[in-house]
């Protein structure tokens, strides 16, 4: 459904990067979660720039959300969210309406639009909307954390260093719900220094994130269609950086033998449990109650200060493109919000597809 | 919608392994596509077992038509299929019937049924459902061949051994459809040899499969919810067995500069193309006329002969499991045309949404 | 979604009239709902055509469940309930072709689907498809009823003659459902006459049905645009014949005050209730526990024996028609058991939406 | 979908009487159509409150279109509008928070909400909501008549004086486009003083509003379940007051015989014509290019300054209640322009879907 996505808790969103503002309608969430505008504004200032890492274009992100929301808590009806765009600087973009950035929507948008697009910052497609993702989130995050359901992510890789996998899951999940830079290990200066090595270079860096979710109950997901990786993925490619996404231990099972890679279960504690997790807590795309894990990958920043080969795709000529403005050499840190939020948005919508539509409400 | 995909194109499938058939519905598909039986049955063909790799679960797949065809050409309305079960043993898993068999769906579908699930050959979870989907697939796989839309799938990888990846595309996809072991290279040998082993070791393996399609449209894709990778990803997390989807280069964008992973431009006979393919034909959740093209990884079949560890999942005991029946060894193969099959109506959808729904028919 | 209607649960129906078959899928059903056969036949029995006022084409209706029910009861995964036709003349329509039957969809769906479409019998927009959705209804109608949600459907004026409306709701229903003839009066005689009247001229009939469903909790409904009303409304107008619906007092408040339609509410037995209910049991889209009550009008069968105007659709000439075949010269008996159908499959899907997968069943 | 409606082309609304904003957020529609701001004024103009007939709340609807919208064309990505509110005076209502406004969502939304809903003005379930579907309907209403198709609702009927029905078709449409209080005939004076009477008893008027579409081409709806008809009511049964409708002659049809009802066809300048139009233009659920006519009942205003009988929702008491605060003693001059609004909503989805996305845009 394009710009809306869930069965039960639906989000819906719109914007472009400089237009007058961008924002999200959530619909279907249960009345009576306390919506804490603290922990939205502290979602907010993780996706934020803050660094020489990041892009120089600062915005606010002062939100307003105009409904849905009474004394404190959700009405049960739609609340929607406002984020005005300030900062824009669109001059940096005319110049090169009719050229292709080279690994940007902006060839396949025109085909797509024929030339309505608001092209500028790279219209409805710039990572400017993920703001209202994570505005969005970080309300339903919230109730999840109620249920006792917690979601982390780190960056797994980066600019070519590793952190370590998520092992202790709880704990992790709180260090990095505290961290600026969402990684397990302590490598923060490794990637940041590899960063700004390539942006010295007029170059970006990409990565792999590695997400974890826990406190699921066993028995949610609706295959085949909708099991719990069809509706994260569908999420998450919808986030236009990533293009790869692979649960448990993924495409690492290609090498595997069945007696590896199989999950075998015991009893432990009293529950069920399985003792390996290569299905990454989801078997026939339902919850089986350990943790959710899987990575996806973020690809690196195609805008570059580089000059690349592109073409004029009014007057189908070859050209030369050198894109300026201000980009991020690397938002694998920024992006790590991002996909927390979106999984909030699938985890909420699967529970109260299973649970009915007050499950994560006050009552 | 659990068992129904699509906005424009609809499938729906239903259906247990040993039940009494499974069968697809396909609705909203252009009126006056000409309907190939032969085409349908020699789709059916390659994704039954043939050989010492596969099951010896033997099964004619002599589906029936019964509805949304009239003179040999689709009529608009919904297309019912339905294919019977036969050569059910439902012995073989009577007295496993509390025992979670390892990376099966048995406990989480227990935990959301209670009990009434029908577990017999894993019920609604076993791959037996994606005959349905292939038929469904071959209907609508021929009116995309028609706009000179092709795809094709190979094994990239199975047991270690590698194939070629796509380079000539066209001629590669026509020299697959016709192959029963859908690779590139000569490795079918090697790769069987592989796969024995493990069925000696009563064992199984996995593997990748990658797909391609051409002859898309620039322009296609709803994004941001409905971009084509979130469209693609969705279906194909259906499948069972699959745990991870990349397109274009995938997680190897994580260790590319962003100079090396973004794909230039240039006008080439008078159109414009890229001159990498990193991205896998998709900017922006959109199409942009090359080659759609991604990786997904198919877990090791997790039905072994070699005892596991497991637990009763109804008086919550330790146990140990050994799995009887005919299974396959490796369903790799078997996974291509499925996956074809998929991608298929994933394609269609996407493009009746876009031109509307006479767009794949006789008008 | 054209011939899937529902979010939580769905029903997906496929066939034509004179087709090798027309079915339903019924998909989001709570597990361990028990399926009553006997119920089922009771339920098309009732569609069926019996006595001289209706079709003289008689099918046995004998329908197979393929899928989604094990050892008696509801699995979870889909429902595929398939009804074979027999006893279709399709001779009696070819002769016909390419005249439009007035007030059928012969024209309209040569528009449609381009004269790719099964005409034959009207097709897929033949009444026959009902029996579907008839079947469909019964399994969900017992587990309402277990729930103690009843549904009752009478024939509130057919040729003139009126009933008497309902209000003494429960054993009305009640005495419905062990009714050929849904009537609350004794005017089945009277109704009879008229329409035997009416078939002597070469002539068919319309009428009022009227419906009410008691025991649903309040609370119930998904506005502003999936309210009761809406889905209702939406799933009736499915119906052919069906060209009119109002909910409680309905069209007749266009002359009353505010004072007579408002419904002033009262504590009764300690339980919240209105005095009146021109609303129907619907305030903002969402039940207040009140009966729900709507009528609905079937317009005459529009297939007649008297010679009309009509035009050949494909050579755009004038012509004259005299419909042969089989027909009813009033459907209003047997639409009856078709609304209390869709009215079932609504209220299971609004409910499984509020309370969760789970509300109707076993667990 | 609760507050997303459409499926190629959708329209999500969220808001509260005395929220901070209502809004809309239109997704789907074609690029390149220009936005008329004149014309959206001129709309909601339409709607406002003007005489002594209407509440006095006066708003200025002093809408913002914060995206989607670039150098005055659409662009095919979300239009998100909105509209803030203004002289609200919560205090009215907060003295009756407990006691449920009769024939209210009052009762039924707290049943819903469990408390937590904006109960101030009717919160989400105000007629107030429907200004930000008037807007998102007049920016489709432009694309529509630059296609041909035009809409026009008057009042049928009002405090018991009724209007001419339609007959000559679009010059009435065009008449009643400009004219503040919409009607056919000559009446306003009469029906005016008839509500002002009511009014003088502290009492509200209901009415019958009817409805053409003209320009439509046949062959357009996705039957069986969204028939023309179906997607219409579902859309229009989401306005609060609204209580039945009926297409073409509607209920009058329970007293026709089959050949009266019946309309046959000819050929009438070279066009497939009907005789007459008691199916409204609709057969089967798909246009046939006649004029699509449907009427649809506003029920009285319920609030209305008589006192009135009710109960106490939280404790249990029978209670009496004299509503206070601004309100219509007849929203039905008010309601014509939201009725057309929605239409023009569905028509344009119906469309998308039928010819694709760029189908109303500006190529």
């Amino acid at each position: 459904m394009k710009n809306t996505f869930g069965q039960s808790v639906c989000v819906t969103v719109f914007g472009e990067s400089h237009g007058q503002a961008i924002g999200a309608v959530i619909d279907g969430l249960a009345p009576g979660i306390t919506v804490d505008n603290d922990f939205i504004a502290s979602q907010l200032t993780k996706r934020r720039p803050k660094s020489s890492i990041d892009t120089s274009r600062q915005e606010k992100d002062e939100y307003s959300i105009l409904s849905g929301v009474f004394e404190g808590k959700t009405t049960g009806t739609p609340i929607a969210i406002v984020i005005p765009n300030e900062n824009t600087r669109s001059k940096d973009y005319s110049k090169i309406r009719c050229l292709a950035r080279p690994s940007h929507a902006d060839y396949s948008a025109y085909c797509k639009y024929h030339g309505y697009e608001d092209y500028r910052g790279g219209g409805h497609f710039s990572g400017r909307i993920t703001a209202a993702i994570v505005a969005a989130g970080a309300i339903v995050m919230k109730a999840l954390n109620e249920k006792g359901i917690k979601i982390g992510t780190h960056i797994l890789k980066c600019a070519g260093i590793s952190d370590s996998a998520f092992s202790n899951i709880e704990n992790e999940i709180d260090a990095l719900s505290k961290k600026d830079f969402p990684t397990i290990s302590d490598i923060e200066d490794k990637i940041t220094e590899k960063i700004l090595e390539a942006k010295l270079q007029k170059d970006s860096v990409g990565g792999i994130l590695q997400t974890a979710i826990i406190g699921m109950p066993a028995g949610v997901g609706e295959p085949i269609f909708d099991s719990v990786e069809s509706v994260i993925s569908h999420a998450l490619f919808s986030v236009g950086a990533i293009k790869g996404i692979e649960f448990g231990s993924g495409f690492s099972m290609a090498d595997m033998l069945g007696s590896e890679a199989n999950d075998q279960l015991e009893i432990k504690d009293g529950k069920i449990v399985t003792k390996t997790n290569h299905n990454g807590g989801i078997n026939g795309g339902i919850t089986n109650s350990m943790p959710i894990i899987f990575n996806c990958v973020v690809k690196p920043t195609p805008s570059i200060a580089k000059e690349q080969d592109t073409v004029n795709f009014i007057n189908n000529k070859n050209e030369k493109i050198t894109i300026e403005g201000r980009h991020d050499p690397a938002i694998v840190r920024r992006a790590c919000v991002v996909v927390e939020s979106m999984c909030a948005l699938c985890i909420a919508d699967m529970l109260a597809q299973r649970f009915g539509t007050d499950y994560l409400g006050g009552k």
